[in-house]
């Protein structure tokens, strides 16, 4: 019988460099295909706008928006967060206030400049004029996410901030309305589904069209983003959240198998990775989590998540382990060391990297400021989390004037004339005199 | 009998708002429905890896790589280099030099500090490792644009710039190579279509994956990148080119003329409009495409795009037109009138502006600097040119010692608490001491 528990690798085992491939390459995302679905609700909501939202809702979320209203009011939020504890309401509001001025630093600069052959260049950013912000309901509708998307556009300057989120059979997340009403969202609809993203994207005529829409949300959601990319700007397609750590042995096991569950909590599909150079250490990080499993209220997830993606890879040292970790290329990355510099220089590829001992992943996705919303399923190759830039867009700009213009101008003919371009080179030509 | 020529609307007219609104919502993109065959020609490069592509590329473009051979190595650029017309190769060099100077202003800085809490919290931007830059053959086959998209991916870091070019039966474009000699491409490969993005974006084993894949394509190469965004990052998806010009009766209608005329020989999708508050003017510049179409080369394409989808708009005064040119968020807008400052503080939407009479949209196609790589098709909304960000990620980071985790950790496990996930809590809590 397999015994219970994560694969084991060493560094040192002929199949390693395989059996790692085999890990990298592990795809946990979902293969459902939903696409030709998701086209037939796009299209329906395209051309028969607010009706089809209403029966849609009605048939998947069995609430039904004639009736019970299709949006909750500033009042209705306002009275959420006022009803918290005094406690949750004082940590949502610092987590506010820490993503905020986190976020704040992001703001772009614009440039204007006249270079040496007299040409004034420059670049101006600007916030779109709308937003749409997907939360999801039941399971995964976190506060902290309403925060995490609302509060960059917020900050961008965006004007009109649209939240959706689906009401399953008339039930509203109040810690979800709190959320919205401290991070200044101006409209919420009970919306959800490929319908709500379709109705964002497009407009009805109830709900104004917008230009960006972001947030998590599952297959349907995912899949309606991807295909109205375009249409809107949307955050990047998000997979099953992941860890990994790279710890020595001086650590307490206990804090890194909390680490380690921390994410296998999230969903079957999380993945959490330790990285150690200490064999005895990462036998008692699996004994620790073993002990931790047995009591965690969200064992079930957590445990089918480490049995079946978790990995302790023992290498010979720790600098071995950071090109493994490039290629993991990981959403989150926590170095738990005394010196954690050396090993963060050589990190390429990561959504976030938590630095020491005493920086646990979990105070970055609430409190800490930096976006939690980052790339999973190696996408931290290319992409970055989510911030400010998300809701901003630049224009360059030229300016010319007739010395500028006969400097640079005659290499303009020259290549336009190459390309078979004879009307682009005319229009420089003609202001040459 | 419908005369010649392009729409004609008058703000004071009772039906302009429908007949602009109209105008903004036509939709001159292909509707041609490839994502099937994209979706085929994309799995079988994936499972069938070279061979797919050499049987795609025997195919489609006429063009047997084994015999021929895969790639074009670096000598053949540079001989094609060394084969210029003395005074286009300098254009191509001015070219370079002047985007090479611009994008280098675009290169993010990093961020790294400690706030009043305790906390450190910064960010740190790195190149991704490759990236691959599509160029069409054929019509399109333009050398600036391998210059526009090639540069910033090397102002950016990108240490494996790769670039697919289709040479339809064998045919080479020498603009093209010398282009990328002078841009720095590190690989040539002769191949073009769906299967070439593909390729760059699974890898193969004659072809290593990329990252991030740019550049334009037809229908089938547009398809392909959207398929495959998430595998690897890509810009934005592109539509036919535009340009806006809002003029005065005091420019010269024969060079507003050639500016409107620069974009209509693109292609017949394109768009070129003309917004003025003088009709005689307008009436002028109108005159003057006619009679320069007679003359043009590329009068083709250049006629239908501007009989099909020109436009020419008649305001009382231009500050009125700039509302409706946000709506449209052209790609290109030039304000050619003698102080564009006032115009140019009300624009929100736009991918590049052109200020003044002397700066026509084509110096930048080609020298100015800016990326000419823009958003189309009311993109502009929230997208943004072609930038050295696009060959690059952000990677978050935060420190704490205990201190700054008492100060903040409580709160995450509140929220943690709160959000149903204990061991997300219990990861800060047990470090709480």
């Amino acid at each position: 019988m397999q015994p219970e528990g994560p694969q084991r690798l060493d560094s040192r085992d002929p199949g390693f460099a395989e059996a790692f491939a085999t890990l990298v390459d592990a795809r946990r995302e979902s293969d459902e295909d939903v696409s030709r679905d998701v086209a037939a609700i796009l299209k329906r909501v395209r051309a028969e706008g607010d009706a089809a939202v209403a029966d849609l809702t009605s048939r998947f979320d069995g609430f039904d928006l004639d009736v019970s209203g299709w949006r909750i009011d500033a009042a209705a939020c306002r009275t959420a967060l006022d009803g918290l504890e005094p406690s949750l309401r004082a940590a949502l509001e610092l987590a506010a206030t820490r993503i905020r001025a986190y976020h704040a630093t992001q703001r772009p600069a614009d440039s204007d400049r006249v270079d040496e052959a007299g040409v004034r260049l420059g670049a101006r950013w600007r916030a779109v004029d709308a937003a749409g912000v997907y939360v999801p309901g039941g399971r995964a509708a976190y506060p902290s996410s309403v925060l995490m998307n609302a509060i960059p556009a917020k900050v961008a300057g965006v004007e009109r901030l649209v939240m959706v989120t689906p009401t399953p059979q008339g039930i509203v997340n109040p810690l979800v309305l709190a959320a919205a009403a401290i991070a200044g969202v101006d409209e919420v609809w009970r919306i959800g589904g490929a319908q709500a993203v379709a109705a964002l994207a497009y407009g009805t005529d109830r709900i104004a069209p917008v230009d960006v829409v972001t947030g998590p949300g599952n297959a349907w959601v995912a899949e309606a983003k991807r295909q109205l990319y375009g249409v809107v700007g949307i955050d990047m397609v998000a997979g099953p959240s992941e860890i990994v750590v790279v710890a020595d042995g001086e650590n307490d096991p206990a804090w890194i198998a909390a680490d380690l569950l921390s994410q296998a909590e999230h969903d079957p599909t999380s993945q959490s990775i330790l990285f150690t150079d200490d064999a005895a250490f990462a036998d008692a990080v699996a004994a620790a989590v073993t002990e931790q499993l047995d009591r965690l209220q969200t064992q079930g997830v957590a445990r089918t998540s480490w049995n079946a993606n978790g990995a302790i890879i023992l290498v010979e040292e720790l600098a071995q382990a950071m090109p493994l970790v490039d290629r993991l290329a990981p959403e989150h990355l926590e170095l738990a060391v005394a010196d954690p510099e050396p090993l963060f220089a050589m990190v390429r590829h990561a959504g976030s990297v938590f630095l020491g001992r005493m920086t646990p992943e979990a105070v970055g996705d609430y409190v800490a400021g930096p976006n939690h919303v980052l790339p999973t399923g190696r996408r931290a190759r290319f992409s970055s989390g989510l911030s400010v830039l998300d809701f901003m867009k630049r224009t360059s700009f030229l300016a010319l004037d007739a010395a500028a213009l006969g400097r640079i101008g005659p290499a303009a003919v020259a290549l336009a004339e190459a390309e078979g371009l004879p009307a682009h080179a005319r229009s420089v030509a003609v202001r040459l005199g």
